[in-house]
C-alpha cells in the first residue's frame, strides 16, 4: 500500500496554488469506480477493528482519540464522507458536530470555545463538518472581523491544534478539493430533483460568485496551518469513490499508526470463570427453577 | 409484515411476569437466523431512506424526531444494537448517548436532567444506551435513594415522556430480555477472549447475583411506564439476530407512521438553474481559465 499521507499532505510555510491541482485526479488509489468501491468496503472491517481497540485502550487509561476534520466548499462531499466513510465505523464510538453559523452565545466566547465543546474523548473518533477554520474561510470572505484578528487566528488555531495533539488527538485535516464547475453539476443535480430541493439554498448561489476569495482564503489557511503536528490533507474529490477510498485509507493509516492494544484484564479469570459456572440464583423469585432453563 | 409493536407491546399497569417470557423467543420474526440476518440487512435502505425524509423534514420546519431507549441487564446487547441497528442509519443524524453513573454535577441536578441534555433534534433518531430507568433500577435494586424518592420517579418519568411526546418525539422504548443462564454464558464468552477482557468487570457478577430484584424492578418500571403515549416493548434476546430485527422493524414501523415528507422548496427553481447554467467566475484570481475544464 503506498504511503497516502505523503501523497496527499499539504507542504506548510509555502502557499499552494489549488488550480495548479486536478480536482478530478486519483491519486494513489484504485484504477477504476468498481475497484475502489471494492476497495472502500474492504477497508470497512479494518477500520471498524482498530476503532474497537482505541475505544477499548481507553478503557485501560490510553487518552488518545481521532479528530478528522472536513473542510470544503458547498456540495464537496463533507456529508458524503460522513455517511459513506463514518458509516464504516461503530456508531457508538463516534461524536459527530456539524458546525452551522455561530450562535449568539457562540459569538460571545473565542472563536474556538465551541469547538472544544464538541472534542472526542479518548477511545472516540470525532468529525468535525466544518470547524474552527470556518473562522478564518467566510469570516475572511465575508470581512465578518477586522483583518488583524482574522490574522492573529491562524496562528492560535496552530497553537489550539499542538495543544490537542499533546493531549493524545490525532488530528486528520481534509481538505475536499472541488472544481467550479464540478460544483455546478452537483447543484444542478439537486434542481433537478424535488426530493434533494431541502439540500439547495438560493444562497448558495451568492457565495460560489465568491469562488476565488474563497479558493484563496484556502490557500492562505493551508500554508499557515498545514503544521508537522497537524498537517493538511488535500483530497481530490470531484470523484466521490474517490474522495471516500482517499478519506478511508488517511483513517487506517493513522490508526494503523496509533497501533492501540486492548487493556489486560486486572482482574483473576480463573476466579471469575469458577464463579460464574458455579453462581445460580439464590431466591429464584420470579420463579426461575434451576435447571429448567429458558421458558 | 406483522404488527411487532403490537405482538411486543408490554401492556400497562398491571405487572407482568419477566419469567413467563421466553428470552429465547422469535415473536413475529423470520424463520431462523440466516432469513433473520438478510430481512435485517434488507431493511437498512428503507430505514436510511426514512431517515433522510425525517432530517430533510426538519429543514422545513417540522420538529419531529425520534428517541430509542434501550434497557436491558448487562450483556443483554444494548452495544450490540447500537452497532447492528443504528449502524444502518447515517451517522450524521444519530445522537447517541451511552449514560453511566452519574457524576457529581449529574446528581447535584434532578434526575432527569442529564436526559433533556441528550435529547434528540428535530429530524434526529436519539439513541440511549441506558437512561433516565436506571434511575428506579439500579437506584432501586441498590437503594440509592428513599423509597418515597424512588416511588416518585414513576409518576415523573411518565409526564415527562408525554411531554416529549407532546412537543413532537416518538419515544420508543426496548427492554431487552436475556435469560440467566444466557447472561452467564456471555460473560463466560468475555472471559474465555482476551480481546474481550476490557468489556468484563469482576462486579459484574456483584450485580448478577442481584438478577432476581433487576427483574422485579423491571417488571415494576414496565407496569408503571408502558402509558399510551410511551408504550414498553419486551423483545427476546438470547437471539441476537432476532433482537437486530425486532429493533429494525419496530424503528421501521415508527417511522412508517411518522411518515415524514421531503419539504418543498421555498425558491424559484427555474431562475436558479438559469443563474447557474449561465454563471462564470468574474474574476478568474488564481487562474481558473473558463472553458478550459478540469487540470
Amino acid at each position: 500500500m503506498p504511503n497516502l499521507r505523503e501523497l496527499l499532505r499539504v507542504p506548510g510555510g509555502a502557499r499552494i496554488d489549488l488550480t495548479s491541482y486536478d480536482t478530478a485526479a486519483t491519486p494513489g488509489g484504485p484504477r477504476d469506480k468498481a475497484a475502489g468501491l471494492a476497495a472502500t468496503a474492504a477497508l470497512g472491517p479494518r477500520l471498524a477493528a482498530l476503532q474497537e481497540r482505541l475505544y477499548a485502550a481507553s478503557t485501560g487509561g490510553d487518552r488518545r482519540r481521532l479528530l478528522l476534520v472536513l473542510q470544503g466548499m458547498d456540495t464537496s462531499g463533507k456529508g458524503g464522507t460522513v455517511k459513506h466513510v463514518i458509516g464504516l465505523f461503530n456508531p457508538s464510538g463516534c461524536r459527530i458536530k456539524a458546525f452551522k453559523a455561530p450562535t449568539r452565545e457562540e459569538l460571545n466566547h473565542p472563536f474556538l470555545w465551541r469547538v472544544m465543546q464538541a472534542l472526542p474523548q479518548p477511545g472516540e473518533i470525532g468529525i468535525f463538518d466544518r470547524s474552527h477554520y470556518e473562522d478564518v474561510l467566510i469570516a475572511r470572505v465575508r470581512g465578518l472581523a477586522p483583518p488583524k484578528v482574522l490574522d492573529r487566528r491562524y496562528g492560535q488555531i496552530d497553537r489550539f491544534e499542538q495543544s490537542l495533539v499533546e493531549d493524545g488527538v490525532t488530528v486528520v485535516k481534509v481538505f475536499l478539493h472541488i472544481s467550479y464547475d464540478e460544483q455546478r453539476r452537483r447543484l444542478l443535480e439537486r434542481l433537478d430533483n424535488p426530493e434533494k430541493h431541502w439540500k439547495f439554498n438560493p444562497g448558495d448561489i451568492e457565495e460560489r460568485a465568491l469562488w476565488p476569495a474563497y479558493q484563496e482564503a484556502y490557500e492562505i489557511a493551508l500554508a499557515r496551518c498545514s503544521t508537522e503536528e497537524a498537517p493538511w490533507y488535500l483530497v481530490p474529490a470531484d470523484r466521490k469513490w474517490y474522495r471516500n477510498w482517499a478519506i478511508s485509507t488517511l483513517l487506517l493509516e493513522h490508526l494503523e499508526e496509533m497501533d492501540p492494544a486492548y487493556p489486560p484484564g486486572d482482574f483473576d479469570v480463573t476466579a471469575s470463570r469458577k464463579r460464574l459456572l458455579l453462581d445460580s440464583i439464590a431466591d429464584p423469585g420470579g420463579g426461575v427453577p434451576e435447571g429448567c432453563g429458558r421458558r
